[in-house]
């Protein structure tokens, strides 16, 4: 059982539990719906049990069964890993072609969900997600791309960095990262072998994968999804060029491992067209393995460099794109009719290089962009607090967007603040169909004739001309950089004319009243 | 002859002057070159003189011989205009269906120019502009559409304010606008009739074009070209659809009337694709008429709202583009091997339509990007102080953008401020070739090896890495909206890290020293 460290003060409760059994020791366990049931058995640890050794579990519920595949954790231990998605009683049977490992049978009672429980986020409304209880899910993402091999000490700092409740999403790799203001070795490494270029990638490392579960869980003790890349570019070792069998069994090994913690995403990839030993058939077979692999359909994206991978294909989930137009959603949305996050739109920052030094009016105003367009985007922080002199590859500085730490930025409070306001929608946002602003191409979003959100990116019109139905309606002028919210003293209803402050980064909250 | 008032206190002397002959009242005239000799001849006044007469002169300069149409200028009045673009003795004949017309010869010297005389602007340098003595001309233009027509006292104002020196073009429409802003009815009318529909469109008004030629004049005492719109849609008498005949008289009275001023662009039409009757073969059979009526081939471009027209038509010398990207000018000079003004961007404004409402920090930068990429940009103001609650249809505001007046905003004096760096430059700057940023994609352009101007956007880099060739640099830091510059202290050669103020709107100027 492993209880996660709580990094809100007052609201320190257990959460976020694994059950984690060795198999036939109890029986009648509960499992809360969602958790992860986790069975534990011992068998050989000579030879090489990660080649050797198949072992996966069936599940079975009212006649439906799952599937899921169980990995060696090191020393003898076998472990399956399963998230039972309803809830009543489970039976399960093992198969393995080791006979100790094979045919261990038993049974669990899964529980509903406790209250902050939602299960995993899916895809919902086209465009949009929600939790499997349901429940909107509006991602509000940040990047992180190596904090979990800096180690424990700043790791934990980046865990209550998060714990402030900016973001509900963060992009993160599996693979350790060797790039620009991280050139620092990682804390572990997937395999075995001799750093940096002798590897047997037929041994895993399990200290490597226990780290990332632990910070997997908690990151959902905190309600935050962890996009998990699982190719890189960023790399010295040459995990980015394993060949495509060394790929297939990482790639199994991991979903293994992982895709029991339900706020697991699959990131195919950072970049996927700068690893250039990669062809397109490459990716096609990676996300085959994965999504046939994982029995629980976690969302997966694979995110580009340059060209736009085809988002048409089924096994993607949602559109994951690289591009500072968040104002032109609309256009992937139409293209593709899936869910589009602007994961990376450049960072709020002031390194030299051209993605890592937007303002945090820029940033602020690439969020608010994309949101009333009716898609999604993520954050992320480069700011160096060195001389300027030293050269970037040298740096020691801690850089959010790479190695976590503490925020230094002022774009994140804005965002939390705007969050707030797009949690509190009565229900899904989508581009408004009617010409709420006479036609005007400004971000405008609403749910029915209730609830709009319109946003004059960072223009300062004095004024605008609303078009609203007839009904009465409270209109509220939101600044969304300063974080205030007046609401003007008149209802409207029709057309109406609203004064507005004539300053960049305004939005307006149009509400029905009786 | 024509004296033209100077706003520019402490600097006023008499400048475009014409010469205004009765023929063979005086031999052996003095006309300057590239002003304008005009040949007033007395003819009949009945019947109807604009379509039953016609008249030209051919005028000889060693041997080479240029035709230019006279035109009827009312009360038996029949002008004959020309701007000698040789120094020496010309010799002229006129040529006519009247016999009281014809043949009329006579003589003239063309004396050098005087030094604020430097002639039309032509291009030069396949992307750039130069006058036809070789002095650069780098268009820093603003629109005006209605300026002319709004009465002499407000148009005096107009005049006063461009003295300013802030631009040194201006786009302008010929025919009066009825547009949001502008509903007032025009000071004077192009055609004989009965406003608002119906005319006699084989009857000019020669008051209303005397009035566009006073005002011509003035813009060339100042230094200012004028970027005439022939045609627009934002009219309610018809003259956007007159019909291939009128049209095509139309313009050939125009040529014949303005072709002589050194100062003036033809810009065929604003927004071309918004004049519903007119089809593509109508707009080339437009350009044809007006580049085969003028003699001298001045500058010609046409402007689009959506559609791109065809620049790679030889009769139009420039792309005259309506966009806010003007960041992506590298695309449309590599499209069409031409110079590309960005005439329109949007406008410095406040009001509540789009295109009018840009802060003046996204104003200057929108100029900084477009010329730090190879383009030109031109500027535009929509301000209102009206209460927000009246319509804009409504509105008695003067607007910049249409009617002229003063300038209100804060853009203008950033512009001016970029003029005197831009025009020190010591020879046509280019996008620089080599990795000067290492490769980041910001605005960089270089004269050789001896200057260079980047421009960091509204980014805030902390530092840039400069890669510069092998000689001596000094670098300046140019703030281009708080305007200021402060010179580094060292001597800057090869790789540099140069710390930056880390804020948005920051340039470098880096000029080879010994």
């Amino acid at each position: 059982m492993v209880l996660v460290d709580c990094y809100r003060p007052g609201l320190c409760i257990i959460f976020s539990i694994i059950f984690s059994l060795t198999v036939n020791a109890q029986q009648n366990q509960k499992v809360e719906r969602w958790s992860i049931f986790e069975m534990k058995l011992k068998g050989p640890s000579n030879g090489n049990p990660f080649i050797d050794i198949n072992l996966y579990a069936e599940f079975t519920y009212a006649g439906k069964k799952i599937s899921a595949d169980g990995f060696y954790d090191g020393d003898g231990n076998y472990i399956v890993r399963f998230m039972p998605t309803e809830e009543g009683e489970w039976i399960y049977v093992t198969k393995s072609n080791e006979k100790t490992l094979n045919e261990r049978k038993g049974q669990f009672i899964c529980t509903p969900a406790t209250k902050r429980n939602h299960g995993p986020v899916k895809v919902q409304e086209t465009y949009h997600f929600a939790y499997a209880d349901g429940t909107r899910y509006l991602p509000f993402g940040t990047t992180s791309y190596a904090w979990v091999h800096q180690g424990d000490s700043l790791g934990n700092v980046t865990v209550k960095t998060l714990a402030g409740g900016y973001f509900n999403k963060i992009r993160m790799c599996i693979f350790p990262k060797n790039y620009e203001y991280n050139r620092n070795e990682p804390l572990f490494y997937p395999f075995e072998g001799k750093p940096l270029t002798s590897w047997d990638y037929t041994r895993f490392n399990p200290d490597f994968f226990r780290n990332i579960e632990k910070r997997i869980a908690q990151l959902d003790s905190l309600g935050i999804q962890a996009d998990l890349i699982l190719f890189h570019s960023y790399d010295h070792w040459g995990f980015q060029k394993m060949g495509s069998d060394n790929d297939s069994r990482y790639l199994k090994y991991l979903v293994a491992r992982l895709s029991a913690y339900k706020n697991v995403w699959w990131s195919i990839a950072n970049e996927y067209d700068l690893l250039e030993s990669k062809s397109k058939a490459d990716w096609d077979r990676i996300i085959a393995t994965v999504s046939t692999q994982d029995p629980y359909g976690h969302l997966l994206s694979i995110h580009q460099a340059y060209e736009l991978y085809d988002h048409s294909k089924s096994s993607i989930s949602h559109v994951s794109v690289q591009s500072e137009a968040t104002h032109l959603a609309g256009d992937l949305r139409a293209r593709y009719h899936k869910p589009v996050i602007y994961d990376e739109c450049r960072y709020e920052g002031n390194i030299r290089i051209t993605w890592g030094n937007l303002t945090p009016q820029e940033m602020v105003n690439k969020f608010w962009r994309g949101f009333t367009k009716g898609a999604y985007v993520g954050h992320g922080e480069t700011y160096t607090t060195e001389k300027p002199l030293r050269a970037s590859s040298a740096s020691n500085d801690i850089l959010w967007w790479s190695k976590g730490g503490i925020l230094k930025g002022m774009s994140q409070t804005r965002i939390k603040f705007m969050r707030t306001i797009f949690e509190a929608a009565p229900g899904t946002l989508e581009p408004v169909q009617f010409p709420l602003l006479k036609g005007l191409d400004y971000g405008a979003i609403g749910f029915k004739e209730d609830y709009f959100l319109v946003y004059f990116n960072l223009d300062q019109p004095v004024s605008a001309e609303l078009s609203l139905p007839d009904n009465n309606y409270a209109i509220e002028i939101i600044d969304t950089y300063n974080m205030s919210i007046k609401r003007l003293d008149d209802k409207f209803s029709g057309t109406s004319v609203i004064k507005l402050p004539q300053k960049p980064g305004i939005a307006l909250r149009i509400a029905k009243i009786n």
